[in-house]
């Protein structure tokens, strides 16, 4: 590992309580000189797909190190292949994710090469006794972030486990038929701006140009959008198409709400036609 | 102090405006090597028995070093015995406190070993001039915190105080009585969840066992709860009776706000029987 | 500059997302000696003046460094004089500032001596390509920033501006006429209490003394205020005038909300009179 050891940190446990600040400590107990980036600790609670959308879309602008994610749908029950608590290696040999086996970190350790070693934390050397039932964050995820951030090997941390047994999240995919882009909401940020599933290619297969405008079709009614490059391109009030910063087709409303607009929430599901 | 010197810092600050970070300047401007670990800065306004909950419940966790901790009932006063500004040294000499006189500090202090040496900070040498009436946490907390941090001796930042004029915060007790367990709110955490101030111990009283139903009257209803390991033992919306994070009594609702179910609040209280 | 480096960062971007975190990484992968402190990222989305107002009060208590803030009104576009992407040194040669050419940092570089010099970095090579047209605090602002702390002279990051391009926000000011003092309320705080843009002098001019009552019209409504030092010096619930953190005259309400009780809002303006 590069000198300071990096440990990113995302979470569903919100600022408002003392937790986020506690899995800081007993990072700072166990590994002092390791410096912490908090990615948002604001994941909607128990959101998994969520927490793997902001953990993807952060990574590739993290330094090296280890990237610790917690986001639980049910925490306390520790049965095999449900909400075990794991460590892993990637291909990417500077790169280690922590957090719980519920699909969390697949995408993201796609992007670092995949996985290629895995470890089950549960009864980890290195977590805190007596181990709570409900805060596992503070007595097992950050305790084996901070020794891999010291430098321990993957392999000491836990028991072994077979990589095709993690688990992994199914995600929707967008397909061009006819003439037409049948997408899916993938993200809706805290400005009520959309993003969607479909890629840059995508819409070219519809044959758009910038500055053409779209019929968007989703929720029972259908909205006319301009394809843009910039939110300034269209007045006040009015949605356009756009392509995000992950690259990623996106629909907003210039200074307002694209989800309130039309009436979607994440995965809702929509149509586009060029007008 | 180990190197490199800890600050943790504990506020009602909020984090909407800049006050925390200026905190934050202040501290790096004074004590550059200190590293300032956020316990959390969401303490209601006002509420010190909350801020002294937090700061509590973190402390076990926390690295050695200074912990400056800031909830005021009403900046800006100095009167003696009132809101005094104060650092403490702990029976464990490598853990210091800041903070107001007011209670924050001292169950903290009592988890460290209790306090051996006061100092009223009021008017210490380290504080910004002019100091403001109403931002003490940026004048004179924060700068004896950093220098603290830096290794002067308390004794030469303040003029000593006896330690049994400090002020302390009277707490609730829970108590068994006829196998019924009388017990308060001490914490609501924002998920709803509702800490008692009762112990395992106290449990182990009411005769009761992992699995049993436990009926929770309190704020004049009678709710059934299931006394269990985790949330996921009971379904979604139902009441459970839990060990916490801090090992006391906690009543919670799967995927629910057990103090919106039972309609109580911090320092409400309850009977607990087993059914 | 001073070791190790110091980055200060306000913003809009809120905690909800990523977006901290993400440009917290991307001046950890370029800098990694470089230490971030958070000033504040609840500036009210495209507030440029409340942003401009949060830097300079945090400005003074800062150590020195690189200062990047980021509030945009429509991000996007980059004509000449528009939302153009600034770094700009300043008379006091260890301090720098970056952000848009929108008048964000223009206050905090008069408090820095003023801007010496400018580059527009919309092109620097340090950007990370693709840059998106929406984030550009992560595509320009932040590699920028970082690239200061690594030490990397202002001329290399971007083409040479004329300082007098570079755009300015106009500010109200108080005036006093016939023993009236006419005021605007400059900023709100989240507890409701009101900075004005008048100062001790002018308060002085009105023949004020600490104790007095002041009649406070304002929003077509007349409230009576004292004029004191501290928030306990008035009934919970009563309004009173003081000279705020920043030593400017101020109105709060002890325990409840100016902005509420006088019904006023940034830009609001009053009329102040010894009763």
């Amino acid at each position: 590992m590069s000198a300071p050891p990096w440990v990113t940190f995302l979470s569903d446990y919100g600022l408002e309580d003392e937790f986020v600040g506690v899995c800081h400590g007993v990072i700072a107990r166990r590994c002092g000189q390791a410096r912490v980036i908090d990615i948002t600790h604001a994941i909607p609670r128990h959101n998994v797909r969520a927490g793997a959308w902001a953990l993807c879309g952060a990574l590739a602008y993290m330094p090296r190190g280890v990237h610790l994610a917690i986001v639980d749908p049910e925490v306390g029950t520790q049965e095999v292949g449900g909400r075990r608590a794991v460590a892993l290696a990637t291909a990417d040999e500077e790169q280690r994710l922590v957090g719980p086996d519920n699909g969390l970190l697949m995408a993201a350790a796609e992007l670092l090469g995949g996985v290629v070693e895995a470890v089950d934390i549960g009864r980890s050397e290195e977590r805190l006794e007596p181990v709570s039932a409900t805060f596992h964050g503070r007595d097992i995820f950050a305790p084996v972030a901070a020794a891999l951030a010291a430098g321990r090997p993957l392999a000491a941390l836990g028991e072994p486990l077979a990589v095709d047994e993690l688990h992994t999240l199914s995600l929707t995919s967008a397909t061009v038929r006819d003439g037409a882009l049948r997408a899916h909401v993938r993200h809706v940020d805290r400005f009520g701006n959309l993003t969607l599933d479909a890629t840059h290619a995508q819409l070219g297969q519809l044959g758009l140009r910038l500055g053409q405008r779209v019929a968007v079709h989703g929720a029972g009614a259908t909205h006319s959008a301009r394809y843009a490059r910039t939110f300034a391109e269209v007045p006040a009030g009015a949605l356009l198409l756009y392509e995000d910063s992950r690259r990623l087709a996106a629909l907003a409303v210039n200074r307002g709400s694209a989800a309130q607009t039309l009436g979607l929430e994440r995965d809702g599901e929509l149509r586009l036609r060029a007008e």
